[in-house]
């Protein structure tokens, strides 16, 4: 395997996050780069889900991926073995990502932030342009929620097997996406899991929301997910 | 359904909860209350192993169950309509229980705890004594882990599509737990999933864990995880 870049994050004593992160968003507009987070419970399939989309993405855009978890580094050298640029962002022990705490892990990862904020990072250790950057967030659908990281857009994945129930006890996390990612369809014929549910509870919080079901492990609906990404990253960088 | 009480918890602002768990255990045991902290991601199947356990245990105690949740009461209603002492707590947005948002609760669902302490909380509405309590905590396997509940025992239910990489992914809560359960194995065929790794992983973090697999769809397992809470709800209000 590949070694990968750990960065322990610093955390952030900033008053005004939301601020931060309307901020985090310039500067990533002036430097083309688009940025995605990525929340989900463990065990969703993140991961693997983010494999696909690099792979359907990597024809036509570079894409860097940072894994926060609070231990470990797997899935970022999972990442970083399939030949995509990605770094390991250590949380120290929170269970979330704020907009300065993304700042340090997009200058790490080579995104080319001015140093005109109140953080100190280490810097960019290469040069070639990120056309978007993938955080996955830390598995939890609580504490993400709460804190805008600056990405310019935010996916939701609930996998099968973890039940139609989760908008109606998880309400927020629905809310503050803009899509959800239903995985590991294939495993639908195992469980007693009611899609017509689901998309009701979640336009019930949240009338916008893009709805798309997909398989990590059979590839169906990938290529649907990754056509809206592509769209997306491309009206952000244009 | 049922209606089931719903307690909205006041935040605690104790500075040492750890010495606040440890008088909640001390209360406990002067009123022959065992209390059992659940852990696990969303859609683990916490509910469903409850109930389970509720059934296999209903012959010889008198358990009540706490249902924490951010919002909505859809976990309370069932164990209310299965014919269980049941309350749900909310905890205002936050991610975890603490010792004191415990006694809230216990207090509320009829655990008889003296007003010595500094909260202020609802009086218990029954009088009718209860063997154990069982704590259904926030579905998150982070922040949980880091607050002491002040329970008897913990236990974290992992289950089979979540994946066995977990304990590396998420150490502290499987150092803090006494019990591992593996849920859904009914559904091991369809996953790739490891359970010597799994083993392993926890044995490393945790070398006295005890690791029991189950199934709340077949049965299979809640036999042997019904006889390991009995032996210890008998242990501790002998």
């Amino acid at each position: 395997m590949k070694k990968v870049d750990i960065l322990e994050l610093k955390e952030t004593i900033l008053e005004n996050n939301d601020a931060d992160a309307d901020l985090l968003r310039e500067q990533l507009k002036k430097q083309k780069t688009f940025y995605l987070n990525v929340m989900s419970s463990p065990g969703s399939g993140k991961t693997s889900v983010l494999l696909k989309t690099l792979e359907g993405l990597k024809n036509n855009y570079r894409v860097g991926v940072m894994e926060a978890d609070i231990d470990s580094d797997v899935d970022a050298l999972k990442i970083a073995d399939a030949g995509f640029p990605s770094i390991q962002l250590h949380t120290g022990g929170m269970c979330h990502l704020d907009a300065d705490m993304s700042r340090q892990g997009l200058r790490k990862i080579g995104v080319n932030i001015p140093e005109d904020t109140e953080t100190e990072t280490e810097k960019s250790e290469t040069t070639e342009h990120l056309d978007a950057v993938i955080l996955e967030n830390v598995g939890n659908l609580v504490c993400p929620a709460e804190f805008d990281t600056g990405a310019v857009r935010n996916v939701v994945i609930l996998s099968v097997p973890e039940g139609d129930d989760k908008p109606a006890k998880y309400p927020l996390i629905f809310q503050k996406c803009e899509v959800v990612l239903v995985n590991k369809i294939d495993t639908l014929p195992v469980f007693d899991f009611d899609f017509e549910r689901l998309k009701k509870d979640i336009y019930a919080l949240n009338p916008n929301a893009v709805i798309l079901p997909l398989s990590a492990i059979t590839g169906e609906g990938v290529e649907n997910w990754c056509e809206w990404l592509a769209a997306e990253i491309d009206k952000w960088n244009k």
